[in-house]
């Protein structure tokens, strides 16, 4: 998401950032962290089982040399089958330690066997029932590209009009359609092509590229899980670099992997050194070949660069906010992890332009009492979990920057549970100090736990006023805002005005230096250097752009504070950003939404996807119980009420048992399915709870439209409506 | 749209359309000789000017030799002076002729002078509102690249949900959604890669490109338009060769260029040869640089490469339609014409695949009697205009090739009209035959007239199974469909079975083509040669790749007729495809929905905008009629309430005269605005007519939503509630 602007601007001052683009994507650092801590109880067993090895393994090799000796020295039979056996029983014991230390290791991995059956079966499903579809599929595909089909596109229609509907329309925001092509100097000021990056290696014969920090991370897990010969100390490294792995330099993972002689995993051939490979799709615009474009890796520079035509569009008043949803591209080195790791994907983002004098929201009461599991910073270092916190106490607390932040965090947390989001395996976790940029206020992502762990799907960041900062400059166009004073304020401006003539007699060709490092004080510096110059009337100047210190004398500087009146203020605004992964979040829906249950005749297990009404693909199945023309008939009518209420459905006529074509629509989560059994009444059955109910043919179109609107709840229908036996013969599940 | 990709492949069978990327988008070919035709009243009177004017420059030149010679004789003064009068007189004829020639030549421009004031007004009406933003601006921008701003994204959101319900749920389409990236090889089965080009020439000494035939189309136009001494014959020719302009090749268009003189406009510097340039933009996939992708130049091969798994979705049964809304891109070479020539943009896309053997479609009734603009190929030919023919007797006659595709020209009829185009200024162009696919059934474009003439916004087209096949043949995967027959057919089948010892031995190395040249015949020549060896015993056959004829014995083929039982029909479904440049439909929308009308004072003209609800930004202002904490209560709970009801509305608390609101809000094309002036009730103003009505504070949301929903008309309403004078003195319009 979008931090990884943040943390690109990050490293900056840091320095060690500069060139890990997964360090702003990926959360792996901090994630390995929260995996370290989180494991203690583990890793204390498994260490002590590595010593417990290591001593074992140094006894049997002390009785061995003593069942030597004692054949050697010709001692007595009995003596030898003595120490034999003895040996024999202490390898017996190692066996045992060894079998412990693989569960204690296989434990550790936190059950990821189970994880990944589970991934493979709801992967199978999605991709079965054209969910997704790998792209170019004929062309044997291209890695990090997929499709969404028929119902994973209408899933993801449902999100995003959702988004729209809680978000833009909520809120009144000014949406924005940028184009995806973008000129290099936009990229350029937003620091994307400097440091975009991520490290690569390549195969030195192949010429195969690989991420670097992948290749460690495989070869320290694959150490940590299935050599048990490892010591305890060496266990302890291996976990170290995994941890710190997103803050190594270049040469650090070169030098890591020289040690550890990790060599291409395809052909065991040596490796390049690591260096930075840009993630964007390079282009160029029109066809002189000299305007170099990329493809946008994110949408919200297309927000800053209109910054000053949006404030003027919203009445020249703050706080408004501007919304992007559009494709963006990162050209992934070797992309893993599915469908969370792709190499286009749509973002929905929203940048709220705030004066950073006042950060309070007027809605922030609407979301104060809501109870989530948050990870504040100060959990994650001290190695607790997650907890709930009310909302308001977060803020109040300071746990949460401001009033703001608050109030979008709390709207992420609505906007995720009400799309089916489990709310359990939802936290939202505050970037830790070294995770986030040196102007950024405060930063959260909203993570959700799936089968690859916990997934940052949203960031919600506190950018301080860093891009419209950034754009002004390499644009020359002021981005800024004003608040005008309803009578003019008087305020007091430090004043320092060096005098040419005498600068220039003194210091000739260098006189613009010393003018310049005059005008560059602080408050605090000039005011000290006229006390200086008024003590001792000449004084020891260090200017920057010189490298030395040159001789100010008093005639040389004027330095006063002088009352001015001021109409207004002046500003660069803060800018909060939420932004949103749809496709990861779309993705962990699945996941959270899909369960197993035993057909009727208990012979197989069905897949079924507990969608709520909002994203479901389909809202509902129209079936003729058999094929006749009468039902066939009261079928289309429904069909075509169902039409002209905006309600998304699908008619089967095929001769399949009800029971199969119930199945087939449980896994494309359909909530509702209508049953043509008569001409009069039909029944309608709601998904989860199999329960049935039956209601005029004439009604049928409206009730479903009720529920699936959300103005009535299927309890209440339930309530209403006569039940239909769900054992009867026709629901032959 | 994807009418190129139709003529990309026809240009395989032409040969001359190659390299010419711009036939397949523009239709500017068909449209100069539309324009030619439809112009030929202007021609006829220009010409007769233009002979009159060289005949008058004649006897001015006679008269003048006339006079010299008169002098030189020393002829008497007056018999000079009367020559010479004669001589002036002629000379002012020679000036109303011109004066005629420049009003005919400045008429058959069609009132571009207009056109072009009409289209600055909407333009920068558009961009001071930000329906759209030209993108970058701050960095100076780039040239074919536009934003959406505010009210334009929500325009556009609103054509393409319209879209989404009067396509795709209303015929039950699979929506899919794939990636902008594409590899290289899906657009060399497509033919992109190779024919997807414009021809350009480059200033030999700057190297800034321009496009071949725009340099050659502006010249002729001046010409035409600004010289008013050529002659008739040079005039025919200037116009003769704009209708061809998309006809000729690289050869020719550089022999114009040298033939006119032409230069490169900004420098005057001699110009390159015209050579093709590919107009995709270029990328490549991964790290490595050697998978060279694109940026897909439409939706449609996405559609495609997925055939047969939205094939096996649909239950393994045709017809079914497939539809896309995305991003599409086109590297121009020196985009022009603003908003419709445009680097990037969305495209909606629909493949309809049906049987080659049946193209009716069950709900042709519920379009066949709609009448509206059509313009049949022949009436293109005949120079003729476009006429009114209900959409029933257009198939009957056969005029559109089938009834599905008669059936999408309807319904893209009824979109366009439903979102507030124009139907007078609306027709259906058939295409011409040499603008045709060799493979194409039929295919005509919706036509829609802005002030840049007569604008293709949507294509549809018979494309028959062309794309298929030819993915089939790069993948190797059939994307065929089967008929599965309810019994068995016997068919009678030809075989060919070459007698392959008996040929060795005739022709050793060359016995593989004579074996293909046998297998190749068709059933008519098979049967030919079959009667033939049975009559002689021995015949000479030609064989294409060996160049010759060689001998054939009766020994050295069987040929004969079997019966087989068939238990399926194994072919490959024919396309129809409906194909919609929303950006164009969107831009010419503002064309039609703009007028300006005096404010109250009539000392100025307001802009308006009368969008339907349907694809207003905005469909409903909120105003307090005066500052006034009361009334700004009621406001807000009247928003609370279009929130709930999902109308998306502004309010607007500024102490800004009510006049000046609504004129702002009518500016945005707002259908409705109510106007709090008491705290129990309200009223609501219609846009266009200006109508108010007055109703209670609770009702106020409800009414807004159905008339905006379409349930109630305005018409409805205004006969309901009890009517405010808008000459009351708030309405300070």
């Amino acid at each position: 998401m979008r931090v990884l602007s943040a943390l690109i601007a990050s490293s900056t001052s840091t320095g060690r950032h500069l060139f890990s683009a997964h360090t702003f994507k990926s959360r792996a650092s901090s994630l390995a962290q929260i995996f370290t801590s989180r494991q203690s109880p583990f890793m204390a067993s498994e260490d002590s089982l590595r010593q417990a090895l290591a001593s074992k393994l140094a006894e049997i090799e002390a009785q061995g040399n003593n069942v030597r000796a004692l054949k050697a020295s010709g001692a007595a039979k009995p003596d030898i089958d003595a120490a034999i056996e003895a040996l024999n029983g202490l390898k017996l014991e190692r066996g045992s330690i060894e079998k412990d230390l693989q569960a204690a290791v296989s434990s550790s991995g936190d059950g990821s066997v189970n994880r990944e059956l589970f991934r493979q079966t709801v992967v199978n499903t999605l991709e079965r029932r054209l969910f997704y579809i790998p792209s170019f599929k004929i062309y044997r595909g291209v890695a990090g590209l997929y499709d969404y089909g028929p119902p994973g596109c209408a899933v993801k229609a449902n999100v995003l009009a959702f988004w729209r509907q809680h978000f833009v329309l909520e809120e009144n925001m000014l949406e924005v359609d940028c184009p995806c092509v973008t000129p290099e100097i936009v990229l350029k000021a937003s620091g994307h092509v400097d440091k975009f990056t991520d490290l690569m290696v390549k195969d030195e014969k192949t010429g195969t590229c690989y991420r670097a920090d992948h290749l460690i991370k495989d070869f320290c897990k694959e150490k940590l899980e299935k050599d048990l010969s490892i010591t305890a100390e060496k266990a302890a490294e291996f976990r170290h670099v995994l941890a710190v792995l997103d803050d190594l330099s270049p040469e650090e993972m070169g030098a890591k992997i020289k040690e550890y002689g990790i060599l291409a995993p395809d052909t065991k051939n040596p490796l390049s050194d690591p260096y930075p490979f840009n993630l964007m799709f390079q282009t160029s615009i029109g066809p002189s070949g000299l305007s170099p474009g990329y493809m946008r890796p994110e949408t919200a520079q297309g927000i800053f660069v209109n910054f000053k035509d949006l404030y003027y569009y919203n009445g020249s008043k703050l706080p408004f906010a501007a919304a992007q949803i559009g494709q963006a591209f990162r050209n992934e080195i070797s992309p893993r992890q599915g469908l969370l790791r792709v190499r286009e994907f749509t973002l929905a983002e929203i940048e709220h332009f705030v004066d950073p004098e006042d950060k309070s929201h007027p809605k922030f009461s609407e979301v104060a009492n809501l109870e989530f599991l948050m990870f504040p910073r100060e959990e994650q270092m001290s190695g607790q979990s997650a907890k709930r916190i009310p909302l308001g106490e977060a803020v109040a607390k300071g746990i949460v920057n401001n009033q703001t932040l608050g109030y979008f965090i709390g709207r992420v947390y609505l906007f995720l549970t009400r799309l089916g989001i489990n709310s359990d395996r939802l936290r939202f976790r505050q970037h830790l100090a070294n995770e986030m940029a040196h102007y950024a206020a405060d930063c959260w992502d909203a993570e959700i736990e799936c089968s690859y762990g916990w997934i940052e799907c949203v960031g919600i960041a506190d950018r301080s006023a860093y891009d419209l900062r950034a754009h002004s400059e390499k644009s020359g166009v002021a981005l800024v805002a004003a608040e005008k004073f309803s009578e003019p304020r008087e305020v007091e401006k430090l004043v320092i005005a060096p005098v040419k003539k005498e600068l220039g007699l003194a210091f000739k060709g260098s006189q613009k230096n010393v003018v310049e490092a005059l005008e560059a004080m602080n408050e605090k510096e000039a005011l000290e250097l006229k006390a200086n110059l008024e003590a001792k009337g000449e004084v020891e100047f260090f200017v920057c752009t010189l490298g030395k210190n040159v001789s100010i004398k008093k005639s040389m500087v004027t330095i006063s504070k002088e009352k001015k009146k001021e109409h207004q203020r002046v500003f660069t605004p803060s800018v909060i950003e939420p932004s949103f992964g749809i496709g990861r979040i779309i993705y962990c829906l699945y996941e959270h939404s899909y369960y197993m249950r035993p057909s009727k005749a208990g012979d197989e297990q069905l897949n079924v996807f507990r969608f709520p009404s909002l994203v479901a693909p389909i809202k509902c199945t129209v079936f003729p119980l058999v094929q006749n023309e009468q039902y066939e008939k009261v079928a289309k009518d429904i069909s075509r009420s169902l039409t002209a209420s905006g309600i998304s459905h699908k008619i089967d006529i095929t001769g399949t048992s009800i029971g199969r074509r119930y199945a087939r629509t449980d896994e494309l989560g359909v909530p509702f399915a209508i049953t043509v059994d008569s001409t009069s009444s039909v029944t309608i059955r709601e998904r989860d709870s199999k329960d049935q109910i039956r209601v005029n043919v004439e009604e049928a179109a409206s009730v479903v439209k009720e529920v699936t609107d959300g103005l009535r709840t299927w309890a209440d229908v339930w309530s209403t409506f006569p039940h239909h036996s769900s054992g009867s013969a026709e629901d032959d599940e």
